[in-house]
């Protein structure tokens, strides 16, 4: 039976006789039916009846509604309600936008609005670079996918993108203090998102690109990035390479291996397993090989064809021409990076790597191979997953991320940037802390954004990304 | 001397010995510049040095750096710090993005984001229509712009525009309680402006079209609203004919005359002066003359060509042919509705009006004619300013509008809605405290925007555009 979570928890409003050994009948139930009791809460008494709100984590939607059967069949107890806790927190949405002053008077009006606003509005006008800090691009990022490829779901479209897109402002808010607002674009043409987007870029000060598939992804992000006065980051792309680097640099220290001598399998040639590739080979990776789901990526390779990505890589990893499946090539490999589908890893596979192994396994929700198949054959394991230790997982990243880069009001996002967001990372634990199961810290260690906006401020402002600051124009003296 | 206004409101910093007579000498000397003196806040006192923030009204930016001067001027007196207290409230822009519920706990992140999302993705991506209650859509609107018509400041392009459209999406909240975000698009091109608000529609449950400029936003306006499944609204188009139309009916209680028996001269061709034409014809008004800068529009001129408004109004309006000049036009009319520029009304041309002359001038900042200037020929006289009695301010129905077709999830906002809300603001003045001088609520009184989303709401049900309750896919009983 897989685990109890809160992301199937249910709430159920029960009406009963307030008499001894009800509730003790109640828990049994659930108990029995193995799901896991949270908060139960009186609702109200009345003429000896009594509600009760129970919420009940279950393992998945099915296991709830068995739950749910089973209390009505108990004499005496009416099921008055139930309710998903997910669907009612995701209710009228996850976000919202307030004022950062309130409007309660005409001074405030005429100070918020016109007559006042419009002295600001004709700064702007002459000063267009003041937007930066005369409104809301200062603090504040569109969070833009077209919904093509959507955590594992896949191609599910715009409107059911939004509720990730919402979350992902949520933990930018909660995370890095940056506003951020959900764009889910009605096109998934590469040249329409380009030109969508650099339409509204005038309202935000950065663009987090996010769940578009590749390869389209990666023409989006180079052009944009071109194109616009403001940063654009994809992701999927390079948070999670930055993530990924980060545990790896730790877990080197811990096997005693150097960046530039171990050998690294990444699995999955898509958006983050080309950026994976291409952050370790800046950091100084020098044997990387990328297999897709026919094997090793090389020169010799028929099927490439003009795919961009593969033709990259064919060129720029795998410099003794690897070649064959999974299986054959992960032989002697001190790491594998896992970017694919679950179970696409075998033990026997972990067995054949190189001594200290360590294995990232990032396919959501169920990764390439669980940490107990892997069991002794890796040293480190790590996954995508809360619930086994060493979670990769990107909310390490973009909220101190694009908080460094406001800050500075860096023009882009450069590599030397997303290496010192990686070391930032990576540094939030002492060396001497750092064990097998603990080479990344939580995503709830509140250190970790302000270490990264610090180091990501720092490195844009020595490798020039940084703007200038200016005078501001609301200093009349 | 023009008035002091917040709107030019200075906080200066001073520093001087603390001793008797010197914050006397302060305040005088500013009291002699003619600045109006606000709060007055002890900063900070050491070593027999106190620091004082005074906050000063002016009249403009001239007058505060004036006052300043005169400040540095005294002995003793040191100016530490000029701050204009406009550009400040401006500083990293007015509204912010909030999560509704916090992020703090493992379990948050599970039911708000991974994995517990991606059963929420799924919900919609089955049934598309459920994007309305479980993202923002539910309660987000568009304030979409491209800067071409901003204020009284005209193409001013979108950055500088932010700042209307931020304080636009602060009233969305503070009034209506609707989330509101700014985008402003940098392109002015018809068709690239509809392709793009179409293509984030996915994210909105309504757009509220603003400051671009006429003819153009008649057909973004027309053709978005063809082509979106959430309701479009030029807010400078409709908002002011609403509220105008709100003003205009109790202006006739008091008069005692008839809608369908007066005449009315409109000046100004643009969008809002052909939105408050066609919605005053639909309100029962049968005799309604439009004004360009040539005069009276009508079937015989040979300047209209093919723009299309112009051709509307020759077709629609003035059944009686009449032509010339504003001077010529206006004799005998009961109502005039000036929404063109500052001093076009002369005092004589009101006199050349019908007794109980009606005069709505409101041109932005400075109105047709004054109330001074239009004295005692007209009855009632209303402007879009806060300084005159009967402020015609769209703040009285955008919030409120807004708030009742997403209350009901209207799928367009049609003529009937148009006309409830301003019967609804209307209404708010019971007709015993109606005079001459309060025909049209404060912008500031709270009942307006629950009486417009009422009654808006009502007549969507009524007239068909609200879509039917469903059954929400979270009752999972």
């Amino acid at each position: 039976m897989s685990q109890h979570s809160p992301s199937y928890a249910i709430t159920v409003r029960l009406r009963y006789r307030d008499e001894a050994g009800l509730l003790g009948r109640i828990t049994t139930a659930i108990g029995e039916e193995h799901g896991f009791i949270g908060a139960v809460d009186i609702v109200g008494v009345s003429q000896g009846q009594i509600s009760r709100d129970i919420t009940i984590n279950a393992s998945d939607v099915e296991h709830g509604q068995r739950i749910v059967e089973r209390l009505k069949q108990i004499d005496g107890i009416e099921v008055v309600n139930v309710s998903d806790r997910v669907f009612l927190m995701h209710l009228g949405g996850k976000i919202e936008v307030n004022p950062k002053a309130p409007i309660k008077t005409r001074d405030d009006l005429s100070m918020a609005y016109t007559p006042g606003v419009a002295r600001v509005c004709k700064a702007i006008h002459e000063d267009p670079e003041s937007s930066f800090s005369l409104t809301i691009r200062k603090n504040t990022v569109a969070v833009v996918s077209d919904g093509s490829a959507v955590l594992g779901l896949g191609n599910i479209g715009p409107r059911a993108a939004m509720p990730v897109m919402e979350g992902k402002a949520m933990l930018f808010k909660e995370f890095g203090g940056v506003d951020a607002f959900p764009i889910c674009l009605e096109t998934q043409d590469t040249e329409e998102i380009i030109e969508t987007v650099a339409r509204i870029a005038p309202s935000f000060g950065g663009i987090n690109l996010e769940d578009i598939s590749a390869p389209r992804c990666l023409e989006i992000e180079e052009r944009l990035e071109s194109m616009l006065e403001i940063p654009v980051f994809h992701d999927d792309q390079h948070g999670t390479a930055i993530v990924v680097l980060a545990g790896l640099k730790n877990s080197l220290q811990i096997v005693g291996k150097q960046m530039d001598q171990i050998r690294v399998l990444i699995n999955g040639s898509g958006a983050a397993g080309t950026a994976i590739a291409k952050l370790l080979i800046h950091s100084g990776v020098k044997n990387v090989v990328v297999c897709d789901s026919r094997g090793a990526i090389n020169r010799s390779r028929d099927d490439i064809g003009d795919n961009a990505i593969k033709v990259w890589l064919s060129e720029n990893t795998n410099h003794e021409g690897a070649s064959g499946p999974l299986a054959d090539v992960i032989h002697g490999h001190d790491v594998f990076i896992g970017v694919s589908i679950a179970g696409v890893l075998k033990p026997e596979d972990v067995a054949n790597m190189a001594d200290d192994a360590i294995v990232f396994a990032l396919a959501n929700p169920d990764p390439e191979i669980t940490p107990t198949d892997a069991g002794s054959h890796a040293r480190i394991m790590a996954t995508g997953r809360s619930d086994f230790p060493n979670q990769i997982n990107n909310v390490l990243c973009f909220p101190g991320l694009f908080r460094g880069v406001l800050d500075v009001r860096a023009s882009r996002i450069n590599t030397e940037m997303k290496i010192a967001a990686a070391d930032a990372i990576a540094a939030v634990i002492e060396p001497e802390n750092l064990t097998e199961y603990y080479i990344i810290p939580s995503v709830f260690d509140r250190r970790v954004a302000g270490e990264v906006a610090s180091a990501v401020a720092e490195t844009a402002l020595a490798t020039g990304t940084a703007r200038r600051k200016r005078k501001m124009a609301f200093q009349v003296v």
